[in-house]
């Protein structure tokens, strides 16, 4: 096996946990003895570009161990998208010859979708210029629309933040007699499943009453049967919906404006679909109602992160390391679950199979209502929201890693070719 | 001592505690040799209207005990207001009645500002109609608007959320060179308590960078030059702001449009006063910029609530009792503080005193910029946010208090005179 510097990257959308996973490959490095030097790039391929490394061996080693509890990306992220791996393009080259100058033999990227692209061109560049470097790609994404694994790390944490606001928010609704609709707005463009992470409420008691995925076309007749029929019944309606929702001509619904003819009315930024929700209830069924959006803390409310989501992603960091040391590259590593009792082993896929690729929710785990699920999705959901996290408090108040992040020099003049 | 029944109600809105109070007020009532029944009114002073009566001790005690960890209030709320005490009133008489038949001789009402003028008329009623029943106000308002007590119990748990969030979205939105402004709406018309909240996310190293609450008139032009100034140095602007600040017209700024001269965009339910912000940077500054709202959550995250809040919530509930055992009327429990190390002890106050007062951030807090508070709040506000709930969880959700809540039978017929 070869020895050298590992370089870890993060990429994407910041999560709960994606720190965590972090922890996870720089533990495991330190101690390793393949690993000559354990860095860290800032803003993900950014930081290869410009320049912008760091030593973890610099670091406090108590400082390290909160990453596990610290939401967002502590190394910064990125959106970059490389174009098609070649010999004689300018960025490869500076990618290469930073790698060159610190020996990098290990190379790890943490992201989503988007982000297993890059790793992709990276290992196939790297062939391409025959220098030896195992490159894998470590998965996180709220989203968990990443194919061939069972979920993604970051996925648990949020629908236990969505699970727990849902059933908090169910109590506070039904407080008062006089009745309202509310509407909770959830992150998710093509997949639902953060929306159905509401679901999950159901199990204390407090579910929504109405779900609404993006797999779904959305029929705005029966939403509104829906929503007369439990208000009827009910005299209080919760309603959660994805913000990707469609109609059966594949149109975003938060375009949809069915009583505004105002030609300029685009010229005012209006709210998400869940306003274009409130608008129809106020127009079609003259009931009290309100919209709200669960907005960022669904993605880095670490203080209320999964104990299983936190362990996963540190799992799976380690795994990802010791698996590069044996050799492997060029791929993402996936988890694969077996049932009772619940537990993941980790694997690894090929990177070409996944880069690109959208998993959605089963459409047998949506009611035949097209206004709920069906327990399936709890039996699958519910394992991974279980523990809470053990994130320290110092006056009442999260205390996250603090890391100094000294950017390393980086003497290009001492190129070893 | 009298002896008899005791009757407690809630209303207003819902926090994270007010059901902490009442578990105090049952707790020791159910063991107090002066009590005969302990009754609770769904849906505050409307259950006494209706006969939605419900009797305490055909509660399970181990759920009693969850009541501190169970959000929103229990027994329902109501926004309600007596008119003046009359001897004829139809609604006093009707209340009499109940309150004759069932003997009830303690009344408890937890609530707000608006609340604690319904006890203080019931008490002038009961007094009017020579009935003698003790009747005690128990304060909660996430708002801590009220007077003459150091602070409302449901603050503390709303602010210790508003910092939590606040840190974490800071970390959230640190993680991307490419700069954002952020405008976070919190909760508040007429005072700043929850929104200056946001300033102890300093205290773990992420606090706000722009803070503005309705005690100070707003200024348009200043804000600008606060947000291109900090944009300009970090790339990033996290600003917090009360949804109820006002230009020195003492307007709204809610209801501001600068950009927008369309006759009927009134038509469109616009968002809040974020929204606002986010077209007048846009605009001015032309700088990439969203708003986000805290919303329900502030009120209800029960999950994250401050353990000291949860404890003298408890202890004014008991303090409320055993008060009126000893023959006040007519008063609400106020909080006094001493400092180093911070205690809190109670008393009573005149109700004559507290209603419909509003009490606001002191302007000595504010700093001279208006864009920020002093350390002097974070003095004030740090010690109530200390400790986190131990709330149980099960299969990683919180397990709240299950009450049957079944009402009692009342027989209008065989009224005691």
């Amino acid at each position: 096996m070869i020895r050298g510097a590992c370089l870890v990257g993060q990429s994407g959308g910041p999560t709960a946990v994606i720190n965590a996973s972090l922890e996870g490959i720089v533990e495991e490095a330190l101690k390793n003895t393949y690993i000559t030097k354990v860095l860290g790039s800032i803003n993900g391929v950014e930081g290869i570009l410009a320049h912008q490394i760091i030593d973890f061996s610099n670091e406090d080693t108590a400082e390290l161990s909160l990453l596990k509890y610290t939401p967002s990306s502590i190394l910064g992220s990125v959106r970059y998208k490389l174009s098609e791996p070649s010999l004689t393009n300018e960025v490869y080259q500076k990618i290469l010859q930073t790698f060159e100058i610190l020996n990098i033999r290990y190379f790890f990227y943490i992201g989503g979708n988007d982000s297993m692209d890059t790793v992709k061109k990276l290992n196939d560049f790297f062939i391409l210029a025959n220098y030896e470097c195992k490159v894998l790609g470590v998965p996180k994404t709220i989203d968990n629309d990443l194919a061939f694994t069972d979920h993604t790390p970051g996925y648990g944490s949020s629908i236990k933040y969505i699970a727990t606001a849902i059933s908090q928010i169910k109590k506070d609704i039904a407080c008062y007699k006089k009745g309202k609709v509310t509407v909770v707005e959830i992150m998710g463009r093509d997949a639902g499943w953060l929306t159905a992470g509401a679901k999950l409420a159901e199990v204390c008691g407090c579910g929504p009453d109405l779900i609404y995925l993006p797999e779904i076309p959305f029929n705005i007749d029966n939403f509104v049967q829906d929503v007369e029929r439990i208000y009827t019944k009910n005299q209080h309606v919760l309603i959660c919906v994805s913000e990707g929702i469609k109609n059966n001509k594949n149109q975003y619904i938060l375009q949809y404006r069915e009583f505004n003819n105002n030609d300029d009315f685009g010229h005012i930024q209006l709210g998400g679909v869940g306003q274009v929700l409130v608008e129809i209830i106020n127009q079609r069924l003259s009931l009290p109602v309100r919209s709200i959006e669960l907005n960022l803390p669904q993605r880095c409310f670490a203080t209320n992160a999964s104990k299983t989501d936190i362990i996963e992603a540190y799992e799976s960091g380690r795994f990802a390391l010791l698996s590069a040391i044996k050799g492997n590259s060029g791929k993402m590593v996936i988890f694969k679950r077996t049932n009772n009792p619940y537990h993941i082993s980790f694997d690894l896929i090929d990177l070409e199979l996944v880069a690109n690729k959208v998993k959605t929710v089963p459409l047998s785990w949506i009611n035949e209502q097209h206004n709920n699920l069906t327990d399936c999705f709890i039996n699958y959901a519910l394992p991974l929201i279980k523990g809470e996290s053990e994130i320290p408090y110092v006056s009442g108040l999260p205390r996250f890693a603090k890391l100094k992040l000294e950017k390393i020099k980086i003497d290009e003049k001492n190129q070893p070719n």
